[in-house]
Parts: C-alpha cells; sequence; structure tokens
C-alpha cells in the first residue's frame, strides 16, 4: 500500500476534475479551428447536441470488427463519425464490450449488399451488430449507422433491415482526359489522368467515402463523348490507380468505350461489329483490361449519336453492336451499358420519338450482360419531361435509367434547383406496361420484368471546386441520386430532410424552411424557364439562359423554336395523333393521361399538345396568360428562396452561408431575365397584352437577343 | 465587500489550475484535425518549439495598430500568426502594454513602403515598435516580425529597417476569362469571372495575403494574349470586385489590355494610336476604369507579338502605341507596361535579336509612364538564358524586368526546379552598361539611370489547386520572385532557406539537405533539359518532354533545331560576328565574357557559338561526350534528388511527403527520357560514340519521336 497526502490527493482531485472540464469545453474550443467551406459534404460529423451526445454515447464505447480492406474502412469511418459526433475518442477494440458496435460478415441470411442493424447480446456484453453477408454490406450499414444519428434518431433497441434494390448504382462522369468536364460547372475534374498513377490526390479517397456513404457501388470515369486513348495500356494504369482508391469502398470502375478504337487504336480499317477482327481486337483488349484491373466493372457507350461512332457507321443495328462488346465483357464478368440516347439529323421524325423508334425493333436481342441506359425524358434532361416511351417497352430487355445530377439545363452552377423531386417523379411514373403500377421504378428494379441485372446511372455534378458541387445545395442532387438508387420508391421529401440535418443544422427551425425551399425550387426553376411543358429554351452551346428566339441552328431539333413553335396564333409540341403521335408510343393507358388537354397535369400541357394563345386552361385563364403568370410566379418564387435563406442565417457558418446568399442573389436576378426574356419573345409571337398585375420585362427583345455569353461555363 | 466561502476559492483554484492545464495541452489536442494540403503556404504558422515559445512570447504578448483598412489586415495577420506560432491568444488592445507589437504609422523618416522594427519604451513599456510611413508599410512589417518567429531568429533589442528597392511589385495572371490559365499548371484560374461579382471566393483573400507578405503590390488579373471583354462594363464590376479584397492588403489591379478594343468593343474601323477617335476613346474608357476601379493601376500590353494586334497594323511603331495609352492613364495616375517579346515571321533575323532591333530606336520616345517590359533573356524563358541585350541598352526607358515564375519550360507542375536562383542569376548579370556594376538589378529598381518608375513582373504560378501552385515546391519560386523583387540583390538561398523553414520544418537536419536539393535543382534540370547552353528543345505547343527533331513547323524560331542547329559536323548557335552577331548587342565588356569558347563560361556555349563536336571542351573532353556527359549527369541528380527526399519523411506530414515523392519519382523518369531522347537524336546527328561508362538510351529514337501527348497540361 501506498500512502498519498493529501497535497497528492487534492492535486489528482484538480487533475480529474480538469479533464471533465476540458472534455466539455473542446467542442468550443476546436470548432472555430476550420472554416466550414462544403468539402465535408454531408459527412460532416459535427459535435451532437449535448442531450443527444448522453443519449448515444452509451451505444457507441468502442468499435469491432474484421480488418479486410472494406471493413477497415468501414471501421474508420466509424470512428471519424463517432470520434465527430459525439466528440470522443472511440477505440477499436477485438472483443465486445457494452455499447460496441459490431461488423459482422458473412449472414447468409442478408442480402448480397445488404445488411441489419440490431441490438444483440454478444459474450454477456449489449452491443450494438451491424451484420451483413458481405464486406460491402458492413460498410453501408456502418453508413447507415452514423446517419441514424447525424439526422437525430434513437439508437435504442435498433431494428434496421436494408438492401438496396438496383443492383448496379452508378455514377457517370463526363470527365475528359485533358481534365475538363461536360457539362461541368464544378471546376476540373477530379481525375488528374496526367499525373496518375503516380499522383495520386487524397481527394479520391474522400471521393470515395461520400459515394459508399449513399450506396453507390460503380463510377464511369470518362465521358460518354469518348476518346480511345482511355483504352491504352498508360491509361488503364492511371484507371487502375483510381480503382485502388475506389475498391475498399466497393465501387467498381468502367470506361466509356469509344466504338471506333479498333481502328484508333488497332490499325484496323473497321469496327464493324460482325468483322472478326474487331471482335478479336475487343477480346483482347478486354483480356488486357482485365489483367490490369482484376474488377473492372465494364463499358458505358454513347454510340451513333451525335458524331460518336457505332455500328450503325457498318449497318448493324444497336444490339449488335453492344453484343459484340458484350461477348468480350463476359468471361470475365463485365457488363455494357447502351445508351438509348440517339437523335439522327437524317431522321425528320420528332426528336422525342426516335430512340423508340431505333430501339423498340431490336427489343429481345441484347444479350444478359447488357443494360440499355436510358434517360429520364425522350428529349434530355429539360426541367420537365414526361418519362421516356422506352420504359416498359422492351419487357426482355436490362433498361436502366440515367439521370443527370450535374444541371445542365436547370440553373448549372448558380441555381438552388433540388432534383429529388423531379427523380422521384419519373421513378414513380406509371407506364401501365403490365397495367396500374408498373412504375418505372419497378421496371428499373427489376421486379416487373424478372431481371436481376438492374441498374441505374446518374451524370455526376462533381468537380475539383472545394466544395465538390459549385453551389453547396447542389450537394443535395448528388446525395439524393443515391439515396434514390438505393431505393427507387424512397421520398424525395425525406432525403431532402436528412441531407439538410446532415450538412447543416438538425434544428427544426431550419431544416422545416430548408426542406421547403428545396422541395418547391424544381418547379420554380421549371416555371422561370420552362412553363406547362416546354422544353429546351435555353440558349445554344452552353445551355446557359434562356434563348426561345434561336431558330437558325443547322439541325432543326437543336433550336429552341422547334420545341415551343410559337406562331402569331398558338405555341406547343402538337404530339397527339394530329401530330407527330409521340403519344402512340405509350401505352394507351399512360397516353391517356396526356391526351385531352382539359383533364392532364397542365405542367405537360405544351410537351403533348399545340393550342392557340387564346384557349382557355383550367384556371381560368387563356393559355397567354397563364404562360405569363407562371414565368412570373417562377421568378417571384425564386426571389422567395433569397428572402427565406437571408433569414437563416444564425444556422448556418459564415462562409457557407455568405456563398449560398451570392448564388440566390443571382438565381434570383436570372429568374427574372429567364421570365423577361421569354416573355418579350412570346408577346412578339402573340401579340397579346400583359394580364393585368403583371409588369413588363425590363428590356426589349432585342436586348436579351444581344446578350451573348462567350464565356459560359460547361463550353467544351 | 462580497464574502467568498473557502469552498469557491476552492472552485477557483481549479478553474483557474485547469485554464493553464487546457492552455498546455491544446496543441497536442488541435493539431491533428487538419490535414496539410499545402494551403497555407509559407504562412503555416505552426507552433514553434517550446524553447522558442518561451523566448519569443514576452514579445508578443498583444498587438496595438489603428484601424484603417490595412492596419486592421496587419493587426489580424499578426493575431493570427502570434497565435498559430506561440500556441497563445493574442489580445488586440488600446494601450501599450509589456511585450506588445505595436504598429505605427506616418512616420516620414521611414521610405514609402518600408517599415522599421524597434525594440522601444512606449508610455513606460517595453514594446516593439513597428513604424511606417504608410499602412501598407506597416503591413509589411508584420509579416516581416512573423517571418523572424517563422524562421526562428531572435526577437530581442530588434533593429530592423527595411523597405523595397523596386516601385511596382507585380505578379501577371495569364488568365483567361473562361477559367483556364495559358502556361498553367496548377488547376483553373483562382479569377471565377462567371459568378463574379457576387461570388468573392474567401480564398482570394488567403491569395492576397501571400502576395502581400512578400511585398506584391499589383496583380494583373488576364492573359497578356488578351479578349477585349475584360474592358467592358461587366468585367470591370468583376474586376472592381476582386480588386475590394486586394487593395486592404496595399494590391492594386492591372489589366491587360487588347490594343483593338476601340474597334472589339468601340466600333470603330481602326485602332490606329494616331487616330483621334482611337484616342479618344481610350480616354473615355479609362475614365469609366477609374469611375468603377478608383485605384486601378493600368495597363499591360502584348502588342503585335505571336498574332495580337498593335501599333504596328498601322505603321506605327511602339512607343506611338504605348504613348497613346499612357496618355489616356495619365491624369488617372495609371501606368503602361509595354511588352518587349516581340518577334516576326517577316524578320529573317536571329530570334534573340528581333527584340533589340525593334525598341533600340525608339529608345528615349516612350512616355514617363510607360515601363518596357523585358523578359530575363532574348528568347522565351528557357532553362539558361543570357541576360536580354535590351537591359542597359535603353537608359532614358523605364526598363522592367519580367520573368515567368510558372515553369513552361522548366519541369511544368511536376519537376522540383528551384528558380531562385534563375532569377538571382539575371539580376546580378553585368551589363556594363555604365562600367562594371552596371547589373540587371541597379538597371530595374532604377539607380543605374536615376528612374523613379521602377518595376518587375513574374508570371504567376498559382491556380485553384488545393496547394496553389500543384508541385508544393513550385510555392518557393512564387516566394523568391516576391523576395527578390522587394531586394533584387538578395540572395536565394538565404530565401530558399527561410521558405522551406516557414513552410515545412525549421530543423536544421531538414532544412540543410533540402535548400542544397533547391540550389542545385535548376542546374540539374538545364542539364537533363539542355545542357552547354541549348535552347528550346522541347516538344511543340505544349513544351512537355523533349523534342529535337522537330523541324517542319511553320515559322523557322518555332523548330528546336533552329535553335541547336545539330549537323553531323556540331552543334550549337552561331551568335559570333561568323554568325548572327547576336553578341554585338550587348556593350563590348559583357560581350566579352562570351566571345571565347575557352574561357568562356561553358554552361552557354552553344547558345553563342556553333562548334565540331570533336572540339575540346575545358574538360579536356570532346564537345559530344561533354553534352553526354551533362545529359547523364543531369539524369543521376534528379535521381539523387528523389532519394535525398526519401530520408526526410520525418521532418514532413503524410500527405505533403506523399505528393512530393510522388512527383519527384516522375521528374526522375522524365529526366531519364530527356536524356535517352536528346542523346538518342543528337546521337543519330554525330554518329559517334557514347562515353565509356555512358548507357545507351533505353530506347531508340523512333520511339521517342513516337511518343505523343494530346492531354498534357497547359495547352489553350
Amino acid at each position: 500500500m501506498r500512502h498519498w497526502s493529501h497535497r497528492w490527493i487534492a492535486v489528482a482531485r484538480i487533475a480529474i476534475t480538469c479533464i471533465a472540464i476540458a472534455a466539455a469545453a473542446s467542442p468550443l474550443l476546436t470548432k472555430p479551428a476550420r472554416a466550414e467551406d462544403g468539402y465535408d459534404l454531408w459527412l460532416r460529423y459535427r459535435p451532437v447536441e449535448t442531450s443527444y451526445a448522453a443519449q448515444y454515447r452509451p451505444h457507441a464505447t468502442a468499435i469491432i470488427g474484421g480488418n479486410t480492406p472494406i471493413l477497415m474502412r468501414a471501421k474508420a469511418e466509424l470512428q471519424r463519425g463517432l470520434d465527430g459526433l459525439l466528440d470522443q475518442k472511440t477505440p477499436i477494440v477485438d472483443l465486445p464490450v457494452d455499447g460496441a458496435v459490431m461488423l459482422v460478415t458473412e449472414d447468409a441470411s442478408v442480402p448480397e449488399e445488404g445488411f441489419r442493424i440490431e441490438a444483440r447480446t454478444v459474450n454477456g456484453h449489449a452491443v450494438t451488430v451491424i451484420s451483413a453477408r458481405t464486406d460491402q454490406g458492413a460498410l453501408y450499414g456502418a453508413f447507415r449507422f452514423l446517419r441514424q444519428i447525424q439526422t437525430r434518431q434513437s439508437l435504442d433497441h435498433l431494428k434496421i433491415a436494408d438492401a438496396p434494390k438496383i443492383k448496379l448504382r452508378v455514377v457517370d462522369h463526363w470527365d475528359n482526359l485533358n481534365g475538363t468536364v461536360e457539362r461541368g460547372y464544378s471546376g476540373a475534374s477530379i481525375f488528374d489522368w496526367w499525373r496518375l498513377p503516380d499522383l495520386v490526390d487524397p481527394r479520391l479517397t474522400d471521393y470515395a467515402r461520400a459515394e459508399a456513404s449513399i450506396g453507390i457501388n460503380g463510377v464511369v470515369l470518362n465521358n460518354v463523348n469518348a476518346k480511345a486513348d482511355s483504352l491504352t495500356e498508360p491509361y488503364l494504369r492511371k484507371t487502375e490507380a483510381v480503382a485502388q482508391v475506389l475498391r475498399p469502398y466497393g465501387i467498381k470502375v468502367y470506361l466509356s468505350a469509344r466504338f471506333s478504337a479498333p481502328i484508333d487504336l488497332g490499325g484496323l480499317k473497321t469496327a464493324d461489329p460482325l468483322d472478326p477482327a474487331v471482335q478479336a481486337w475487343w477480346a483482347a483488349k478486354t483480356d488486357e483490361i482485365y489483367k490490369i484491373i482484376p474488377d473492372f466493372g465494364g463499358f458505358l457507350v454513347k454510340a451513333n449519336s451525335e458524331g460518336q461512332p457505332g455500328p450503325g457507321d457498318y449497318g448493324r443495328n444497336h444490339a449488335q453492336g453492344a453484343n459484340m462488346l458484350a461477348a468480350a465483357l463476359k468471361p470475365h464478368g463485365g457488363i455494357v451499358m447502351w445508351r438509348a440516347f440517339v437523335y439522327s439529323e437524317h431522321d425528320a421524325d420528332d426528336r422525342a420519338k426516335q430512340a423508340y423508334n431505333e430501339f423498340a425493333p431490336v427489343e429481345g436481342q441484347f444479350a444478359d450482360n447488357v443494360l440499355l441506359q436510358i434517360k429520364n425524358g425522350p428529349i434530355d434532361f429539360q426541367p420537365r419531361e414526361p418519362f421516356h416511351p422506352l420504359f416498359g417497352a422492351m419487357p426482355k430487355t436490362n433498361e436502366m435509367l440515367e439521370v443527370q445530377v450535374t444541371k445542365e439545363y436547370l440553373g448549372q452552377g448558380t441555381h438552388l434547383v433540388y432534383q429529388g423531386p423531379l427523380y422521384e417523379e419519373t421513378l414513380k411514373a406509371d407506364t401501365f406496361a403490365k397495367g396500374k403500377g408498373s412504375t418505372v421504378a419497378k421496371i428499373i428494379d427489376g421486379s416487373l420484368d424478372g431481371h436481376t441485372l438492374t441498374g441505374i446511372a446518374g451524370v455526376s455534378n462533381v468537380g475539383d471546386d472545394r466544395n465538390w458541387t459549385a453551389h453547396d445545395f447542389s450537394q443535395a442532387d448528388w446525395y439524393a441520386f443515391g439515396r434514390l438508387a438505393w431505393d427507387p420508391e424512397a421520398s424525395s421529401r425525406d432525403i431532402a430532410a436528412d441531407w439538410v440535418r446532415m450538412t447543416f443544422s438538425a434544428d427544426p427551425a431550419f431544416v422545416k424552411p430548408v426542406v421547403e425551399m428545396m422541395m418547391t425550387s424544381r418547379e420554380t426553376a421549371a416555371r422561370y424557364m420552362t412553363p406547362l411543358g416546354l422544353a429546351h429554351q435555353m440558349a445554344t452551346g452552353h445551355h446557359y439562359g434562356p434563348g426561345p428566339w434561336v431558330c437558325d441552328l443547322a439541325r432543326p431539333e437543336w433550336n429552341p423554336c422547334y420545341y415551343a413553335k410559337a406562331d402569331a396564333r398558338g405555341i406547343g409540341f402538337d404530339r397527339t395523333a394530329t401530330g407527330s403521335n409521340a403519344l402512340a408510343q405509350y401505352t394507351p393507358k399512360a397516353a391517356k393521361l396526356w391526351t385531352d388537354p382539359k383533364t392532364m397535369d397542365e405542367r405537360y400541357l405544351l410537351w403533348f399538345h399545340h393550342l392557340p394563345w387564346t384557349y382557355k386552361v383550367q384556371s381560368g385563364r387563356s393559355l397567354w396568360d397563364e404562360l405569363v403568370t407562371d414565368y412570373d410566379a417562377g421568378a417571384n418564387a425564386a426571389g422567395d428562396m433569397r428572402r427565406t435563406w437571408a433569414g437563416l442565417s444564425a444556422y448556418v457558418d459564415p462562409q457557407r452561408f455568405a456563398a449560398i446568399s451570392a448564388n440566390l442573389a443571382i438565381q434570383e436576378r436570372e429568374a427574372r431575365w429567364w421570365r423577361d426574356a421569354s416573355i418579350a419573345y412570346f408577346q412578339s409571337k402573340s401579340g397579346l397584352p400583359l394580364p393585368a398585375g403583371i409588369a413588363a420585362p425590363t428590356h426589349d427583345l432585342d436586348y436579351y437577343k444581344g446578350l451573348n455569353f462567350p464565356y459560359a461555363p460547361g463550353h467544351n
């Protein structure tokens, strides 16, 4: 026994007291150390409120799990998350202790990539078990457990079971080998092809964490307008260096393949998919790829579209082209994602009909490791489109949905437009292919037609801007895409609420108005850009700002006037039987939703119907008055967003608050520009006065026509 | 009087003890929070070693100073620096206290932008006074005081007096309005023209801090290959938004002006500088600029060079062009920086002579607010060039030096090549214009010819890469440029040592080998790229890698073969009297240094002389053997750098260490490529065997000729 003097006991007491005080004080001490610049995304892991911390800490005393590459990442993420959220040092231990979080794998009762999170007793200790069949499932479970805390839900008596409904959850990068990003508004590519494989940016690890946290399991690294160079050996080694970062997060890499690569690289005279030399070239190339990247995912192909080479150059159809690549990939377990986005300068038919016209005839001819990747709508990522008529039309084909996360037509890098509701609208759209309830979601998750190879792709909005997506709120589109890829029947409102809590603040006084603002933002943008089902009224090339007057481009379907068909009498694209009859590409029940302008959802009105300016819409107004009222309401609503945000400064760090405020000011100004330019132009057609109470455009039409933006981003 | 119970006193004691303990513990707690990514540059402000902290803290107890915009920044920087370096909370106070740092301005005894730092007693308190005439001088003094700590020098009995020797210390951004950077290897432009003026990146503030810390007082925001758009009202407002960030750091903005702007923007038929309508247009434009940017610095102009418009288009000379702009700027106090970088496809003379040929005749004709901006050498930022013959040749003209900080020809974003010695070599070069000691430094600081409008410009290497300059060591070029702009007679070795201490570690065991590596790095690069005074052997367009065989470009002086003039008999450009006689553009005493190949510095040998392969150089070797030996030694030295760095991991954070290691590995590989490709090519000319012990190139010449880099950065 030792004897302690009173003096030493007093010192010891002081020390203990100090540790407690220091621990309590530390969040305040450490918080201001780092500016909030948006880099952390929704994995922000700032300390929760004291009352929540007290409630959570007993359920997060330690972390246990295996030491495979993926499980190491899962444990590290749990540690990072719990350390940050609960302001503690969470040990990684080997044996269960009370309150531990335990990762268990090889649980055959859980679906492939799924997980269960349950309160259990292990060796007499109350622990939270995250059990999964695969390492990847456990990683997803770890992120799910952290989300529980990030969104301030209970950790008591947990009983969560979840698994992704879609097999391939893919992000497509339209990133070029020179570092630019097609339709990118967030800086340069995060892939530094030039210095890879030597220099691997640590940022890629954070990118992989972000993708894994929302369940993404595939990334296409290069633009669909592909260069063959990405298939050369030096570039394959670069791709493998990226794969080495993504692999331990359960993410496979894919490449966009240029169909003419056998000519460009192989020196062949042809890329004809039926030519044995071409087939042999792809087989050898595929072998080479898998030697370098053993878990390579496969190819994404844009063929015979907007100048890209393809099987049509040799009189072959898309199935013949896709199947040739699929045969090369098949022995390695790879797949082909073949894009349905085709339209032709030689086809005089309605552009909205061309993809269906070209693909429906080859139904049943695609190999089983091919997915047909179909954009959400029949044109091109407009603020609003009806679902693509190919959905449900090819039940024997693996149909995959492609949405755009980057906002080419929705305000690019500066407008707050939350796309969750747009994705949800497509996913929940009913094709009636097998009767009521044949939603796009059920087609792409394979349940409607019994497919097991299922997929969804989002065109990335990620660049090397410090906050990844230029506008902080555009992070929400990335997040929502991942969450809906995991569960295509999820609610975009719930997802928005989770994102706001994880990214900014869980305070209900903040969450509520911000989620409301997000949920209405897409309708707002649709109104100030293309109300009542108008489409593609954007300026030429960069698609920035309004250009409804443009009517002189080489190909008719490149012109805004092609889509609005406005003249002195009326406006709109007649896609009924009296017009292009695109409606006939839908099932009769789906078509019926849009056949009668008197009863239909008028947000699709001018997509399907050409109507006189004087036509009376459901509100009782004339079409002209309604159109102008919509533009005006959209512009006003953009101002409302700015004002709503201005009142929320107390909840957000100054740097992000200021950046978002600046973007909202730009958006309000540009919404007004859209309104004014569009009204000025359409008034020059209709010749009608503005409805009472609606202000005239600030400038005359010539002013808006004269605006010119040679340095608009997104030009390539 | 209140009565305190013993219990409360005990609690108070605990609290005080705790504050002390918490303060002592905090460096350990806060350090690992943030990865070192190079963003902090040389303003890193990490805690100094304990013994130093104890020594410094009594001299840094508080900060006092005025509340002008610049002094607010100076105080904030002192606080940030002292807080970080001394791991304390430094109060800003109103009255002197012992150990305070005090900023005093309007001290008429100090030069314009200079400062004094002195230990003094003020109101009975021992303080350190930073006194200056201007706010800007005080800001520079604040940075100088911090540097004293960052480089572990004493704060006792301080008596420092310093002032810049050159008036305009300017950084030129070759940044385009679309966000790309010509010859930029560090990501996109830091100027987000698209979202300015609404969105002002907080990064610009850190940029301004960095520039001010090295005494830069002017920034040209746009590329010398200028678009007229930057002079339109919307872009001027964007420029003013940038100016608002730079102004409180004592930095003026300048713009590159397109000479044809009166045609491009004004709708005039001509840009003839003698046309009154043109003069009126520029006068009105300049008025407009100063209304928006009251302290606008002036114009930088690239005229009649590489396709840019200029006065020569109207038969006018450069002085007539420059003076026209100078007249417009004069009433506002603005200046013109007119570039001397001209050469012409119509001039058959040696490219190295053309600028002199064109400018020497207009000596004495430039207005007093014009500076002639002259590159360090007569060609174009080569690894080694003799000084430009215009230096000293125009004593009545304000001659300004232009160096390249970005490394177009020196390894771009990946090679460690410290340019301090290159800048120093130019500055210390003796023109003998007024006898011995007529150095370039004394010409550009105005002392030789009594000029007061003096200047130096560095072409920026800054981009939006997280660490600003792609290679962490390229930060040193930026730093050294600023320090030499402040004092053109400073030692690049001392500057390197300061930079290493401020950026990585002040540990002598680290500083010594790293400074040594930096100081030899430029000679190393010159050897593996262009030994013995060769020049411009780089591949076409992007200037990445070797291309000595290129001989088919439209203009002779674009071809590497033009510069090396290698054939079966010999190599080198004869610039003596038997050749182009470029030597005659120098003063006889300067020319004499290079006239005799037997006695001259052989690092300039082939710049001035064409010699047989068998010519015996000073080492006793044949020219051929010497050339090959140099290539070989350069490549080996690149490997030495990698090995030196590999042994220093203990001193550097893992992220920066890994990135630098990766770049050094690339450099070693590319140095070998340069060596191999160059030897293979020149051997195809000389037909001579390699000296004993020198390995043959890895591949044959055709292999190197066949390499192709379509995605090399820096292409625009």
